[in-house]
């Protein structure tokens, strides 16, 4: 937190004391106590700091829809608890998966508790039915794009628009509703909703396009989890439909082929080809010129400046995130 | 349906209408598919109806809570799904499980995706936030009875009162909320809570020891599933907690050695041990018991007699339920 200024380090100090509510002080402690240890192990509250610097924009007491972000945090990681039951991960944020640790039955029923912990969140706020419908749908789309996700590990090539597809739907909609609901709150925020929704649709592919490049050409000590996972899983990320993208057909077919053995050492093939392909370059500049479109339409929001120099501070943030 | 009285069968006949809703009519196909198979295996209904039959004695036109019966049934199948793919189960209602005939992760999903299902369907009704955090609240709870079932699992011994714990979070509250919902969305039935209530928690407790008894002495063809699964499971159902319960120091011993042996053989030691100790006997007059306790109070019900007959037939159908 060092990085931020003074004003963005303040905000986040006074959002972060929002968060300790997600721990759950209840009985049986066999089933909380795998949730809490979850959230002890923090996660970068990038969705519901979002939403808290969008609400800043039309009233200062954030502390308003403390509920409404809980309740985006408690979704978030019921996604990520039974994404790792599903990858069979074992680290996330430099620590055991509740499956690794537990196992696969505790983090099924952890998920589905924290699901529910949602809505129990929603509940307590003064939320109209808008909101809830709205909040649904997303949840709801979050398992569509994790079934467009599953239907693509079974195909061996993957396009730009399928993947921008999938993206959109597993990652892109929460990102999405963090910074649009908060307007759905708002007095005299439609005109900004316009920006907004813009926004929302560039940062949630930008933000799964960085979890992709991370993976691969991110540091172990900084993403804390395996370097190379997708490799391994052959899963269909953007690197690799960038590259069958960037391939002639004669590449394409030995990136297919190489990309799906079953060799642990593939690993190394996979990133030389990449290299003569200039993957990396190649996503660095969608990543750009993604931040660029972003950038420019927080520039057209007709909100306080102070307010838009900490949004843009923060989205600045996650534009050069290393994990 | 052939053994209803034609009152019944005709109310049954016109609410089944209803459950049609259950079928997901969305894209991916690759998604809802699996659900819909397993919706189109249609279970007994149980729940729905009892909700039914209760806003019956306040209200003729039942249709009017068709989300609140929708939401109960979505939630129930979510827990089936999910407790399929915890206990490894490959048959339900004589058909391969969706963890079983696609995949654990396929079935991960199709859970979550009809818990927020549940939610889209409370939502669609003009139900008020009470309703709401009560039928949260519930499904917290079915939660908490898992994991209660699963940290029995770990426990060689069972006392009747844990089980009755046990049961009352993990199939008690859905029936209890089945039986009350309806009253908080209806005029006029303040007096019949307090009955409906009674009956919930005597009802749900019956249920689970049915189920444990039809486990182990039910007819295959009727059960769907394995006979005696529990037991390869050592799975800690009443007939287990019951026969502790009747066993001296000596007995409890074989029995806790004998229950837990990895052996396949294991089913005729434990059914000779229940013989001995009468446990068949014992288990069947405590579903007497319970089934006498609901229908008195059922008699207490001040509702019009015609539809009083209509819910103690259907009671009474559970009472000899055979699956």
């Amino acid at each position: 937190m060092s990085n931020y200024s003074k004003s963005l380090s303040k905000f986040i100090s006074t959002a972060t004391s929002i968060f300790d509510d997600l721990l759950i002080d209840k009985e049986p402690s066999s089933l909380y106590n795998p949730i809490n240890s979850f959230f002890l192990n923090k996660g970068k509250y990038t969705r519901a700091l979002l939403s808290l610097l969008v609400y800043n924009f039309f009233n200062s007491r954030i502390s308003d829809i403390s509920h409404l972000v809980l309740a985006i945090e408690s979704l978030h990681n019921f996604t990520l608890i039974h994404d790792d039951v599903m990858d069979n991960a074992v680290l996330r944020r430099g620590a055991p998966t509740i499956n690794a640790k537990w196992s696969n039955n505790q983090a099924i029923l952890s998920g589905d508790v924290l699901l529910i912990h949602a809505y129990s969140h929603l509940l307590k706020s003064n939320i109209n039915t808008g909101i809830l419908n709205y909040f649904n749908q997303t949840a709801l789309e979050i398992c569509e794009g994790q079934q467009l996700d599953f239907d693509l590990q079974n195909q061996k090539s993957i396009s730009l628009d399928q993947y921008y597809h999938m993206v959109y739907l597993k990652t892109g909609v929460l990102i999405k509703f963090a910074l649009t609901a908060p307007c759905l709150l708002s007095e005299n925020s439609e005109t900004q909703l316009h920006h907004l929704n813009i926004i929302g649709d560039h940062l949630g592919t930008l933000f799964q396009i960085q979890d992709d490049y991370l993976d691969l050409y991110g540091e172990a000590k900084h993403v804390g989890k395996l370097i190379g996972g997708d490799i391994y899983e052959s899963k269909k990320t953007f690197l690799y439909a960038m590259a069958l993208n960037l391939s002639d057909s004669k590449q394409k077919s030995v990136l297919v082929e190489t990309y799906h053995q079953e060799d642990k050492s593939k690993l190394q093939s996979v990133l030389s080809i990449y290299e003569q392909l200039h993957v990396k370059n190649a996503v660095k500049n969608k990543i750009q010129e993604l931040g660029s479109l972003i950038l420019k339409e927080i520039e057209a929001l007709n909100v306080s400046d102070d307010k838009k120099v900490l949004f843009s501070e923060f989205i600045n943030v996650i534009l050069n995130r290393k994990k």
